[in-house]
């Protein structure tokens, strides 16, 4: 088994060049020479400050060096993947702030072992610089009933520090009066992990094998196993199995949450679950709250604290008031803070009445002009002319697609068939029109019946009340040549229905100016031109449509759109005709 | 094979919930009732103003719901997963934005056939309804040198349109002033992506296969597979070909991009790619183009247009000028924008000098006192004392460890006697210990050497000039022990060397308070406690450190850790009475 293959250039250089990359994506970031430090591009900024210092292993992009920036930390350090970095680091951080004349520099350290000792040697050694520094030590994992001596894990809750920090620093706070605050604020944080697959360390193999199908509650951010491994259930049973986990008594790491509490989401995506699937259980999650009677304030949902390539993602509370609000609504210049609304989630009313629209067309009730009947004979004969050729199209589309054109023509002359006889047709064009437009788009399904339904709505807004006339009749069949073009993408000579269409239509256009007893030529003349259009596509190759990707020279027949159309068209003419 | 598993509640209610956690997450947004539609819950705003409208499939999140906004989309539509929304939903969206009072709305459609039909369908319907609406056609893929006559895709350049025409229309321009300039920027706008996976819907199997360690270029969003398989090469190879490529003049579907250019780049995460591997891409990207010598004005990276899980990338380059970026800076209310800084990325200083710190203690020059050659000889005795002990330290770790504990003392003993072969020791006792403390950071490793490094570096801070006597010795002994429990984490009783650290500065403390003729009978006094406390830990269980991963009844000798402690502080009363 090899390890897994990776976009990067090497493993030994990924940590450092991530951090570049970040570095130099944003302005506002830089890297202190020497060490694997993000700093605050704008230093001065902080005199006078209280600055933050946060950091830990690498491999869980955007912490920290994303969260640096004005209103959140002063400074990340980073070490190597999953490894706490070098007290010397650490210590050079530090400095850099101190000489920027910060009145005192935060420490938020994740609860682990050789992050705590490793920032603990680089604040004493600090201290011994004469640099007032203090550290916090975010422990807010909820997986273990009874955690051991280590304590709990500090996880995706650290960024809700850095935030509500961040924002007591920019306002001024004392180096005591924030550790005061973030102490107590940390007591109502608390986080649960679930995944679908391991990750692996650049260069290593997976951190623990998980089979198909199943998942690990109550893992940590390092590849640690989790605290129980089952099938994956659904979403909303996964997220309530953790709410229930994260909030149950009986365990020495739960939060304390009740009915009436108001909380901070965030769903955070441990690296590689889909954002469609993030979104699910952002829902579930919002869900849960509500119906334990909680109040959802903030919600946000990305890659905050990722853990690679993990397939999972973990649930962040944190109990709320006006205070923590505030200082988590404050502005920050932080890349990595999401463009969130500050506005109260519960409560918010999220459903948008649908706009007035009357009813469909062919719901609608019609009066009937003078040319109903006229139209009416027309239509009747062009579904019946499409009920004959059924079998024709078919034939013709099973040679260069997949021999349906025939039963979707029939389908569309059913439909107005039906709709004829228990419905008027209106006098006025425009609506037949749209009526028309409105069954075909419903009942004829696929390309075919878009395109058709594109050219007569097109149309329909040609032959408005009064515009009854065979000019009125070109232009729009004109529009809904256009239309079909614009929107279809295929041009004459593409071997579609356009190749039958096009020639007839360019023909009728000579209505517009022609005196009314020439008008039944014109039209004669049309057909016969789509006839021809259509008889021709045999030599066309195909560039649009399912018939493009079969090769030309399989496709000897004429093309079955541009055959319909042409039938179409002749069943207009004879009808007419037969009307004289 | 069975398709993945997901974490989401049904295949068929994945797309509506995911909507509704968009939604409920995101206080100005609203779901048009009946609909797969996101519609700005402030649309009151949009009164006079263009509407912008833009969807397509799902699958892509946060494209297009997360795009809604002020500054950005006021309304996006989605279809079911790779699958074009219908044009009832869209003539809704669009219906519902004039209502509001919109002068006009915009469709953005990227450019594919289903989108094309059904936004231009419903266009064409609210076009009847006498609303004034256009629609512009993304189409900046860059895979294809000859696209065929569906023409090139529309991928994740689509998110600059959303942006600058958001910022056109909350700015007041009209319907054809927003066509006109997007059409113009839309000419320079390039994207290619690649991935190292594909991608399954849910329910379904993957969309192609891809063995281990192959990569995929220049595929689409919707998990169709691309131009070109090849091994996965090196980060700044694949981003060296995908620029190659993109720019082209060979290809029909190239960005012209000549040095001197501005441009902002897109760094798009397909889906499951790690954020580390993400940010080494986004470095390798701004470097290639500034080795072109483009001028990169902005940088965005992270998830923008995904495909479900998909472990791949695409970059997205648009020529920029002073217009462009500041539509680009445009403030938005958008969730899925990222917080971006509107400073100019190529050429900002990213470096930051190294901070003031002075040489490291332990090549510091200092000059002797009276009480150095005493504390040479205690240091002499020390180390001569921890390498005597080094196999029975080790003897005692294989119980319980990993054996290497007397090792890790002796190579801190080597450390020291090395070094006081061409040193003085400092007269100052806080300098000799901030000394140890380096040396003891840098070569003994482990967490051993961060906790003696914090103890010696903590003492040092209460032994500073002047204060060289037993009582100041003792303080700075209770210093250090602190220190080595606040950051270490273990308390007495946990089986470490605290068990014997403890109860002789417990003694110690004696010190502060005793007079000079009795300090020898108190030192004696406390490394007697400390080598009783190192033998009881045979009773004790481990509860910090290595030993507390072995089961309590294998561990029946006293831990070294402790016996180290003890005999350190018995070498240092022998040498002071030897000294008598």
């Amino acid at each position: 088994m090899e390890p897994q293959k990776k976009l990067i250039n090497s493993v030994d250089s990924c940590v450092d060049e991530a951090l570049c990359g970040l570095i130099r994506a944003n302005a506002g970031l830089s890297l202190l020479q020497g060490h694997r430090v993000v700093l605050r591009s704008d230093l001065d900024n902080l005199r006078g400050k209280v600055a933050l210092l946060s950091g830990g292993g690498s491999g869980h992009e955007p912490a920290h060096g994303g969260y640096v920036g004005a209103g959140m930390l002063s400074a990340a350090v980073a070490g190597g993947v999953f490894a706490s970095p070098p007290p010397a680091s650490i210590l050079a951080a530090i400095m850099s702030l101190h000489n920027a004349g910060a009145s005192g520099v935060l420490l938020i350290v994740k609860n682990y072992t050789g992050d705590r000792l490793n920032f603990g040697l680089a604040a004493e050694q600090a201290r011994n610089h004469g640099v007032a520094v203090d550290m916090v030590i975010v422990a807010e994992d909820c997986a273990f009933d009874r955690p051991s001596k280590a304590g709990r894990r500090g996880l995706c809750g650290t960024i809700f520090i850095h935030k509500l920090a961040g924002a007591l620093a920019e306002e001024g706070s004392s180096l005591d009066q924030i550790v005061a605050k973030v102490t107590e604020v940390l007591k109502g944080i608390g986080t649960l992990g679930v995944s679908l697959s391991p990750c692996s360390v650049p260069g290593c193999l997976p951190s623990f094998n998980l089979p198909p199908g199943d998942m690990e509650l109550g893992l940590g951010i390092h590849g640690e196993p989790g605290i129980k491994r089952s099938k994956v259930a659904s979403a909303d049973e996964v997220v309530k199995t953790m709410m229930d986990h994260m909030t149950n008594p009986n365990s020495q790491s739960y939060l304390p949450l009740k009915s009436g509490d108001s909380v901070v989401l965030c769903v955070n995506n441990l690296g590689a679950l889909s954002c469609l699937e993030m979104a699910v259980v952002t829902r579930a999650a919002i869900i849960c709250l509500e119906n334990l009677g909680v109040v959802v304030a903030r919600v946000m949902s990305g890659s905050f604290m990722t853990s690679l390539e993990m397939a999972g993602m973990s649930l962040t509370l944190m109990l709320a008031n006006e205070e923590i609000l505030r200082l988590f609504d404050a502005k920050t210049a932080a890349p990595a803070w999401p463009n969130l609304s500050t506005a109260r989630v519960s409560g918010h009313s999220y459903i948008t009445g649908p706009p007035a629209m009357g009813t469909r067309p062919q719901d609608d009730k019609h009066s009937e002009g003078p040319l109903s009947p006229v139209m009416r004979k027309s239509l009747e004969r062009v579904c019946s002319t499409l009920l004959e050729k059924q079998e024709e199209l078919n034939s013709l589309d099973r040679a260069a697609g997949d021999g349906d054109c025939g039963n979707t023509h029939a389908q569309a002359a059913r439909a107005i068939q039906e709709w004829l006889q228990d419905h008027v047709v209106p006098g006025c064009p425009g609506k037949l029109l749209s009526v028309l437009a409105g069954l075909v788009q419903e009942k004829m399904g696929g390309s075919s019946g878009a395109l058709y339904s594109l050219f007569l709505t097109a149309a329909a807004g040609q032959v408005t009340e009064g515009w009854s006339n065979a000019a009125a009749w070109a232009s729009a069949m004109h529009a809904g040549t256009q239309a079909m073009r614009r929107y279809g993408g295929a041009d004459p000579g593409d071997r579609t229905m356009l190749d039958a269409l096009c020639p007839a239509v360019d023909e009728l256009m000579k209505l517009t100016t022609a005196p009314p007893g020439g008008q039944m030529v014109i039209l004669q003349a049309a057909v016969q031109k789509a006839a021809s259009g259509a008889e021709e596509t045999r030599n066309l190759t195909a560039r649009a449509g399912r018939a493009s990707y079969i090769a030309a020279e399989r496709v000897t027949l004429p093309d079955p759109g541009a055959v319909a159309v042409a039938a179409i068209l002749r069943a207009v003419q004879e009808s007419l005709e037969g009307q004289k």
